[in-house]
């Protein structure tokens, strides 16, 4: 199946490529020349990956292939959640993101947190398939690592002894919650649909 | 997995015991005691499986199956869609309800639907699939056959040359939109997730 992927990012573009190469043949919103900015209103993250497969599906009229990610501190009751790349506004780097979420925390405590990916598949409006995974870890108030982006420095995993910016980019495409997701929901693909 | 399906109806909770009974240990809400009415707000299948899955998750902590379906025709913007089970008010019989929608119906012309199902399983706020799936038709203006329920009358499946009220239960279990669905999801739990 051909579907364009909801991203600009060349990264997130080669990563997925790379997962779906025997399922799915996948284009960019820059292949397609998909230019709009789409407002992810919804409050959660499920909500948000089908409010971008919907708009970019009815301007293309083919398949879609969307996510929408963030961080759930337990503490925090699950935030930044849906609006963890906006936490703090817009034009925070990564490094001042994650320590502000910090100074939200109390740090004489354990605090418990999951990132979670929804990865939806829009077919048409009729057909539609939604993963959402995540993967359980800790906040460390003593950020590590140079790989990833976002709040990986700050999410440790107690069975790896690592933050997720810690792991190699192999290691994180096993684990991570957009990994888990992608696994499943590739495997609804090769068994045939 | 154990998990609760948001139904009382002994009839799809049978269905769905018997298409899960490898991979899903299955309550109903009788068994669990859950009494209170969902409102289902919401306007898409999408949406309105997962008010139902989160509702009774908050309050039974447990995992939740719940569908949410519908007849969607083309020349009718796609309605009656969510609104199928209660088009032209809550108490009209099946037959009066598909008789009245056949009058918003130019007779003239072939009236392309489909069958929608959304199936979602909610394991926790973090972890969750959903599928929807459909099965196209059209809709005849002579209704026939007496099993299934609802629009299953006037539903026509050209293929079968059946209405899908003629289905033996047998068939309606390999073809329908919630059969697909039902599908999908049993295959996600039987390569394990």
């Amino acid at each position: 199946m051909r579907v364009v992927l909801a991203t600009k990012n060349k990264h997130k573009l080669l990563e997925f490529k790379n997962i779906f190469k025997e399922s799915l043949e996948i284009l960019s919103l820059l292949d397609i020349g998909f230019n709009e900015e789409i407002e992810e209103t919804g409050t959660t993250f499920i909500e948000n990956s089908l409010i971008k497969c919907k708009k970019i599906y009815e301007s293309v009229k083919m398949p879609v292939l969307a996510d929408d990610s963030g961080l759930c501190v337990e503490s925090l009751n699950y935030e930044p959640g849906v609006l963890s790349a906006r936490f703090g506004g817009k034009n925070l780097t990564d490094k001042e993101r994650y320590e502000l979420l910090l100074t939200k925390l109390d740090r004489n405590r354990k605090h418990n947190a999951s990132f979670v990916c929804a990865l939806s598949l829009y077919i048409n409006p009729n057909r539609i398939y939604v993963i959402q995974e995540e993967v359980k870890g800790e906040i460390t108030f003593e950020p590590k690592g140079t790989n990833g982006f976002g709040y990986d420095p700050i999410f440790y995993l107690p069975e790896l002894n690592k933050t997720m910016a810690e792991l190699s980019a192999e290691e994180k495409n096993r684990i991570s919650h957009r990994a888990k997701a992608s696994y499943i929901l590739n495997k609804i693909l090769q068994f045939g649909i």
